[in-house]
């Protein structure tokens, strides 16, 4: 696979907080949504499951999902697009969300985290997935309403990433097909996170990759790709570290809509999450490693430099010294007559040279 | 949005900790008013509502303010200035305040804590808020005394930053026109919390933007800024610590005045602080990281100057030595008189000199 | 107030570990006086009271305490000095405390802790004070053994840093003359916790100066400073770190001899020590931040002499050499007999020192 | 023994992490194996053993295994291989074992974990040991499902690792032989953490020996020693944290499958990782010395020698100057006439030389 | 007293860590002495005692020891030496302990450790102890074996280390003789501590020593030096870890063979070697300030040089060219004309020199 430069992270996307003077002071239970608008029109998408009956439907109305939610069976609702503050209150209505909830699933800077409601209990975390075409890394905000017999997520954007639950669900995987809304939430949060290890893994390879480069060619581009995969890393573990806090309660917890079987699932979470924030920790002492190794290999360049330069002008000082002796105008300096002074002058000044050059070789300045 | 130059903090705002000689063995209920007179005049304003009714009046003294306190309603206190003792004594009698109590509240250079009282939670916080006009970030010690139907806060100055809170009970938001003083305590924390964000997204911005300079143009100037920064970072942190260790302390607290449903949105608290704490982490690392970035550069620069200019320098040397040698008043020198040595001396360094510029060259040493 | 060059640390008070051979195998009850004698005459004091009496008395014997001790008031007996063994012996005889815990109180060097004994609880705590006269700063071992209607206090020398205590006992203020002997605890301990926090922003207060010399006038001096200041901070944080575990352990602490409402002045206590432990903990950031800073600031400035030294040199190289060439003695060099050849040398090489400067500072290399 | 030149970790071993693609979104449950194929045949060895009998055995059938599995002897299944997938099919259904259980032995990149499912505990961990051979050092995910009689092992690849442990079983120690799968299973464990700390042991052998050259000769070559060994370190400790992780939850568990006098010795085996985990973070510490030493003497050596080249240089340069001032040509000279004065400059010449050495040497510039 | 150069640790004590292959494996209750053997014969040596009787004696044979072990006296049988395994074995038999107690005894490179077995306590810590004689510091393995009325302990050499406790027994000290097993157990713990104390305070004094010597005389010896004091607290912080942990871990304990009244001597012991843990890290970051300060100085010191050395250079390099310029040999050079031209030759190059020096003093360069 071809690797894009770098992980193509939007300046936005880095930045690592931006709030708002306005929305100092809002209600916890305002719904303003604070995201952009990444897609144009708000896609509701409904799954609903048993053992042995399945419904897959694109909706375009709330009250259309009203009849699925009463049923016995597991119904996953899956909305793409937040921004329309309508569909985002009918939901509220028709599964009677506190409006608290739907605030929570607006806010789309806010950390990751899981609150326990009385009639759900909410999840965010935030996604980071490879755009297939692009090879560029994208960022969202996921929300999941995780109630008795109905999971709700919430996407910013259209995306096929839990494409594969679907599939699993289709081919009337048995795990999942008999599995409650927990079991459904693992699943997703499970792609979430697999996701984590793979943008790690890519950010990694050219890590590695880097470290041969390092030592052969050591240009201040080096230093700008280690500079850059820093802050990639960064970026990563920033977001690495709450969803890791969160998934750890989420183990922990003691929720009514998490039956104990399902407890085994979250702890495998807890190990791969546990294993990309672990990564992250490793990646980053490479690249610091690294950091010193360029500077290490620069300076010790340097340095032979400097020092052949110097030795070799101290080579030529006390030879150009003998010549400059010699161009003095005294009227008595006997040595000007001789005949064979010229040369012998040459001969001194080879001596000279050659001894100096053997002494530095000697000391190992050479 | 123009951006002051730098937060301008107070030179005395940053100062760490000044603990006066005078201050030490004082009896932790003396009330003594160790701030500064930030106003000139203490304000009293009272909101006094339910979710029906509403009465909101600046009054002049505590016993107007009494009335209001036995009533089935939640009654709001805010007091703008401290230095009034007489005020503050009168005010911990209607209340039935220990001197305790206030002395606290009139302690304004202790560290953010919350302590449980028979008859109240005491609450104190620092909170830091840009002033509209000159931009400056100011620094103030926040007090809530939370009791039953009573919630008394304290700020040095006169501030609208609970603004936005009083206008939530004005329009009637339901939630905040039934909740109880500890839903009021929240709303008025969470704009504490909020600022602090907001003040980091500030110092962030300016941080994010000094990375560009620092590639293209890294003068003295720039290492300035991130010292700078660096210290107001610190300050930052200083003050965050110990109210995020407040604030989990609170959504831990197994208080009477704390109804159950109330721990939800403390919890939300604790988000932010957490986010807030884990913002100004990653900004300090970055300023670290651009500080390593900073040093790279000139060094880098400047290793590329010397090299340039020992090379120069090397190349003259043995061209001098040249001249030298046929500057000298040997009798025989035969070379001095053919017809064109003068010339070849000239072809001699010139192919010396392009050939050592070619070597130099070759080793990538220009 | 003029600070003192520096806190004048004795040379001995800043040994972290001092242990002798001959105190290995000592008997943990043996009463060894292990500090050093630093007063005359051992001095008892003995304060009396209850909320309506009080008697404020020096004794020279143990067995006039004796009197005191079983009333029903609280009574404070302080000995100034610890190295009569007779005097220990009989106030151990006197009060029915162990040997244990009276060679705990002799032991000066070990670290500070808190103890439950079965009739007493041994507090020992590390105390600094400036001496009001030379402005040294001065530590001494202070240990309390609080019993239920007795607390006595031992110090190494004669000092009135508990004063203000006795000033709030004598002036009848409720809270401690109504407090038992954990009140009068809590009192002691908030003056050497205060003590803490008063030479921490005295040592606070010169580091914040020394930053604008920094910057001014970086010299070798300034560096020492620092290392002083490092030095100083290192040893304030030696003596807090186990002092805040102690006072940590004290308000956690079980004990038959602490009263319910006294635990949230131990919570007050905690927080100061907190945040005297935070503050030397941002101070010692801040010197290393400094140290970093004087770096800096000497490399660059060394940097721009030798670039300046470099560049100057460089520029006269080739104008030596050209010098060099007219100076040769070759029959045939026409240049030599032109009549202006002389002063176009002169051109060339104002040209050339011209054209250099020129490069260079294009090159921003001067 | 010859130690080889370094540890020989395969590249595809240290890296990381490598997560693909297609694995996001796999079931849990799902049996892919995902690690390279290691061995051609996959081995099937049963030892079957009471106090008093032993039965042991190759099998090529997981039928033959069954009769095994429901008598009243520690039944041990050793697994060689895993990329036969209708082998651990057949497996599972023999020892009704979950498709979760079997995914998770399948999946060989996964952390080292602990996992306790309804019928069996689930132990996987890294093993390291040095081929025998070829001195290199080899990873392998060993995985163990410990049910009441019956403990499986999983190998990657065909291994006497574990000879040990069968040899102590057929010389009947009572020990193992009266032990249950309990006992085995922490038989096993100890000889994976005894590998570790000869892995370390090894890598140790040559940190320690580098530190005499590091000395004598700091060449480059050291350097990238140190750095070989620092990423070899990473490695073990990246495999040592997650395996004392694990280890510290086995001592803990509460487990149907584990007797209480087995805990005594999970308790020591905790004690081994600890110390693995110990010396790692020692030499981690002291490479990280050593490359402070290395560029310490490094730029000591360098500054010597451009001290005394810069020293040189500065002699010659005022007897340059003297003899450039009487190769000038100007008509009235007086020293140029006479006789003397050549050998005079001479004189002069040497005692500048010979004052400035001195004055060097003085100043401890030589 | 005469300090010893270093502490004279044997590079094998040093090594942190020393697996050896055939180790691997091995049965945890294989009797195997893994150690040196240090002293020729084993020594059995038993004190018998209790508040009113005494005996004291060296026994050849295990059998004279069983007849100490059953009466009602607190018996403590010493055995220096471990090399001989059929001692170790009646040793084992007469007090009924288990081999696996055994054979952690003899495993001398194990970690500190305290284990819980049926009949006993098993406790292992590292003695560090300066040899009277050669002033070096010897390390060895000590276990303690615990039980109702009888200690035992091992130690790996003769010594006379515990002669203090013994001399406490003999003097019918109070304490010790109505203690049981378990304040033996503190008193030679204490021992143990007291000895890490004392090796630290020398390693300290020695550290605190070469402070002043690292700024008058900074060469090359004081960072070996410095080296080697890091090497020798890296070597004590690794022993002292894991002690801490042990003690820790006593003090917590829940073990029939300790007394309620024993657990205030083990909190001391916890004081004592937290107190060790402390001062051992002030040290570390003593030294590695020192680096620092030795890195700058040093570098100062070059700056100097190099300053001043370049400095001088420049001065020369305008004269020589002057100088130069009039020995070329034009025809037409006026200036060589005139009577003083050579004078004001002289005039023009001491006015330059001296305004180059008035330039650079001005500029703080010289």
């Amino acid at each position: 696979m071809q690797l894009p430069k770098n992980l193509h992270l939007d300046a936005k996307m880095t930045r690592f907080i931006n709030k708002k003077k306005h929305d100092i002071g809002v209600a916890p239970d305002e719904m303003i949504f604070r995201g952009d608008k990444k897609i144009e029109k708000v896609l509701l998408r409904i799954i609903d499951f048993d053992a042995d009956t399945l419904t897959e439907d694109f909706v375009t109305t709330v009250q259309e999902v009203s009849k699925f939610k009463d049923e016995n069976t597991v119904t996953w609702l899956n909305i793409d697009g937040l921004h329309n503050l309508a569909i985002m209150e009918e939901i509220a209505h028709a599964f009677d969300l506190d409006s608290l909830v739907m605030a929570e699933v607006l806010n789309t800077e806010a950390r990751p985290k899981i609150i326990d409601y009385d009639n759900c209990t909410l999840i965010t975390i935030k996604m980071l997935q490879q755009d297939p075409d692009s090879g560029k890394i994208e960022m969202e905000n996921l929300s999941l309403i995780l109630a008795q017999s109905v999971l709700i997520t919430f996407q910013e954007r259209k995306g096929d990433v839990f494409e594969p639950v679907r599939e699993r669900i289709r081919k009337q995987k048995k795990r999942i097909r008999n599995g409650g809304t927990d079991y459904l939430t693992f699943a997703l949060l499970d792609i979430v996170v697999d996701n984590y290890l793979y943008v790690i893994s890519l950010l990694g390879e050219k890590i590695e990759t880097l470290e041969e480069n390092l030592l052969l060619n050591p240009k201040q581009d080096v230093i700008n790709e280690i500079n850059n995969y820093k802050r990639e890393l960064n970026f990563l573990r920033k977001n690495i570290k709450p969803a890791k806090e969160m998934i750890f309660s989420l183990a922990k917890m003691d929720s009514e809509f998490i039956t104990e079987s399902t407890y085994v699932h979250f702890k495998e979470l807890q190990d791969n999450i546990s294993q990309a924030s672990d990564s992250s920790d490793s990646y980053r002492e490479i690249l610091s490693d690294q950091l010193n190794i360029y500077h290490t290999t620069i300076s010790s360049k340097l340095n032979d430099i400097m020092k052949f330069l110097t030795v070799f002008s101290v080579i030529f000082i006390p030879l150009t010294f003998i010549a400059g002796i010699y161009g003095t105008n005294f009227d008595n300096v006997p040595e000007l007559h001789y005949e064979y002074s010229y040369f012998i002058m040459w001969a001194v000044i080879v001596v000279v040279a050659v001894g100096m050059l053997f002494y530095f070789r000697r000391k190992k300045w050479l």
